[in-house]
């Protein structure tokens, strides 16, 4: 059966992608892109390396501009985080029978809820899938036993998370992106062990 | 990295100790039994069957004793069965750096909520893992592609759940297990497809 992962090139989107395709699921990755900058190519070169086919979402700009416009309000990431990902899960569903991403039992953002999870499978008669059943120890056990991982400071080249192309477009708007986003290092998937 | 994973022979047990295995774990079936009856050999034959080592775990005939006494109190085995799994869990932690069992995001009863993860994972320095990530519709799915199954009326000899020493300890203490625990059917994994 098809899933469409939504796909970063990071630890937690492999790891769900790896044991989906493990218990015998027809897995492909997907990673949006709302036209700002094309910051899809780490995610696309880490699908490669462990041989998944691999999507590129195109999504309507407005969802990236109104998440901008939340952030720069609250001065801070999180509820424009959420909202874009809510959008790109609804979004998935439109196209696969089961939508998984790398949300993790100690996540907090961005995460859909039990409710949230109930509403999105009955609204779109989907399945969804994420990887509520781990801690971060378990994960942590998992991912170095099977990718070989890079480590790296973020910048908008080593990584497809959504944080690309909303600083980007922060800056365009008042230039203050480096305050609500600050520097942190950035794990990558380039393999298998 | 050893999984002690606590194992009934039914679908969901059996799935989160294939879904694990083949993550890489090293996997040992844990069937806890108080020494009332053994209920334990469905499991063990189920486990047999799948090439998983197979435990039993003999528990204070005392924790049975207190939830027969909850579920008959109760007039409802709910609150009963919370109270053993929590034991069995916790008793299994002693043995295991890391736990698992095979509640499902959509089961109520018996099921750790968050907290009480969390508190299980600190207090015996553990990782805890189970079926959270998953939804009824897709472990159906899962359990269907890779098990065979049978599908009976259950009974004291054809499945290894806690209800069997329940309710021989109801009979002996007042004979009504059957108006607490409803006849039902059993699904019991008897191998790979």
């Amino acid at each position: 059966m098809k899933v469409g992962v939504l796909y970063s090139g990071g630890k937690d989107s492999s790891l769900i992608a790896v044991i989906l395709k493990r218990l015998g699921f027809d897995v492909e990755l997907c990673t949006v892109n709302f036209g700002v900058y094309d910051s899809y190519i780490p995610a696309k070169n880490s699908a490669k390396s462990l041989g998944f086919n691999h999507k590129v979402l195109k999504m309507d700009f407005e969802i990236l501009n109104n998440a901008t416009d939340i952030i720069i309000e609250d001065d801070f990431p999180n509820n424009g985080i959420d909202f874009i990902h809510k959008k790109v899960i609804d979004n998935i569903a439109n196209d696969y029978p089961i939508v998984a991403d790398g949300t993790r039992r100690d996540d907090k953002t961005p995460k859909l809820n039990k409710n949230q999870i109930r509403s999105l499978e009955d609204r779109k008669n989907i399945q969804y899938i994420n990887l509520d059943s781990f801690g971060y120890k378990s994960i942590k056990t998992m991912v170095s036993s099977i990718f070989e991982l890079t480590h790296e400071k973020s910048n908008k080249d080593n990584n497809s998370d959504y944080e690309v192309e909303i600083r980007m477009l922060i800056d365009e708007k008042d230039g203050k992106s480096e305050d609500i986003f600050p520097e942190h290092y950035q794990t990558r998937v380039i393999g298998y062990k």
